[in-house]
Formats: structure tokens, sequence, C-alpha cells
């Protein structure tokens, strides 16, 4: 079985020095989202986080050798799993971003970890628990 | 564009009645890994979350009406970027789970929020600041 995605937007960032993941990044970017899908961005807000799904479209592909790898700053192999290496059997990243603003269908994020040009398949709130559910029991 | 994923494993619940999400799920179940990735699980541990990606397989396919939707209990509707319907333009799932065991290839959970048979597309690390980043300054 496979599944078939199509991009929703790209990112851009000017940054160089591409940190290798979220939490270690201060680096500023946006996230263009293509004209059919802007009206979807209705309710992205200033201070909030984000959660972006995107394409690691510069991962070599997959092959059993990469089910354990050592991280950076690390001496031994973890599983896959268990790591956020670009190089994973579906090759998905998944970065919180924290959003600038929004306009004109682009979000202004920081904390990016992606290369200017990567496809976003998806954004999703940020949840850390039911109060922030967006369909919980409470009208927030 | 189009980018093509293959499923690593897929969901077991006995439960007949599965939460809207896991932040108000208690359901148990267990994720099976497909035997080719198997060793990517070597680091899992009971007590751990973890984040995983699915396949929302039984999701009408996206149409532009989607694009705002009214969660349940909620009276107005919300870009679907700051919603976690099922409905949306790349059918991809985000669950945080708790981890109960790790068994022959099983991975028992708690807090389900998919059905019985629900394809797995990627199983990542909880991290939710550079403290938890596997590839972080400091050996954990």
């Amino acid at each position: 079985m496979k599944i078939e995605l199509t991009p929703i937007g790209v990112a851009h960032t000017p940054a160089a020095d591409i940190p290798r993941h979220w939490s270690v990044s201060d680096v500023e970017g946006e996230l263009e989202v293509f004209e059919p899908y802007r009206q979807g961005l209705k309710d992205i807000r200033r201070g909030q986080k984000i959660v972006v799904l995107f394409h690691f479209d510069r991962s070599p592909s997959f092959n059993p050798r990469l089910l354990t790898q050592t991280p950076p700053n690390r001496r031994t192999p973890k599983g896959v799993f268990s790591i956020c290496s670009p190089r994973r059997p579906n090759p998905i990243g998944l970065s919180v971003l924290e959003v600038l603003g929004v306009s004109g269908g682009r979000i202004r994020v920081k904390g990016m970890d992606m290369f200017d040009g990567t496809p976003i398949l998806d954004i999703k709130p940020h949840i850390e628990d039911v109060s922030d559910c967006p369909s919980g029991p409470q009208e927030p």
C-alpha cells in the first residue's frame, strides 16, 4: 500500500546555517501556504506555537543500515524511532515553531530547522494536553 | 509534486469507541511495527511518550469546503490548520501516546485515538524542549 501526499506550501528562510532541530533553533523564516489552502490559516495567530509536518526532500532513500544511527554529540547508536534524523523510513519531519505573524498566505515563524524550499505537508495546532484541544469539552 | 509513503506498521485496538483525540483518550492498544523496521524500536521504553504519525485512511478526500470546519463542542468554524480534524489536505494524523511496554515488534500504548487497522507512518521521540532532544548538547 502506498500513500500519496501533495505539498500545501513551501518553507522560505534566508539562513545559510540551519540548526539540526527546532529545539535548538532561533532561525526565522516563512511558511508560504499555496493559494488553494490559505483559507485554512484563518485562526493562526502571532504568539502561538504550531506543529509543522514537512517532507525531508533532500534525504537519501532509506535502507536497513539506517535503522540505528548515532546522533550528533552522541557516542552510541540509537533506534531511528527514538531520534529526529531526516534519514527515516518515511521522510517526514516535524517542527514546533513559534508564529511571529501571518499575512498574505505566509506565516512568519521562529525556530526553523528546515532548509529553504522544503515542501510543507500539514500544519496542526500544538497540543500539550486536553486544555489545548480545539474540540475539548470547554469553549476556550 | 507527489510524495509517496509506505506504512511501517499498523494500529491494533479492541476498543469499539475511539475518542476523537489522544488528549482525551485512555484507550489502550498496540502498534505493530512490521519486521523490516523492528530494529528501529530498540530504544523505546515503558513510561516514555512517543509521537506517532499515521494515515487517516478512512477519511473522505479533501475539498475546499473543508478548509474551515466546526469542531465537536464548538459553535464557530475554525481553519483546518488550527484543528485536529481527520479531514485535511494531507490525511496525516499525529498522536502523543504513552508507552506501556515493548515486545516482539509491538508497542503497547495508552491514549489511542486511531481506529483498529490504521496504518502507522512514523514514530518519533516526544520533545518539548532542548533537554529532550536526542542530539542536544549533553548526553542524557
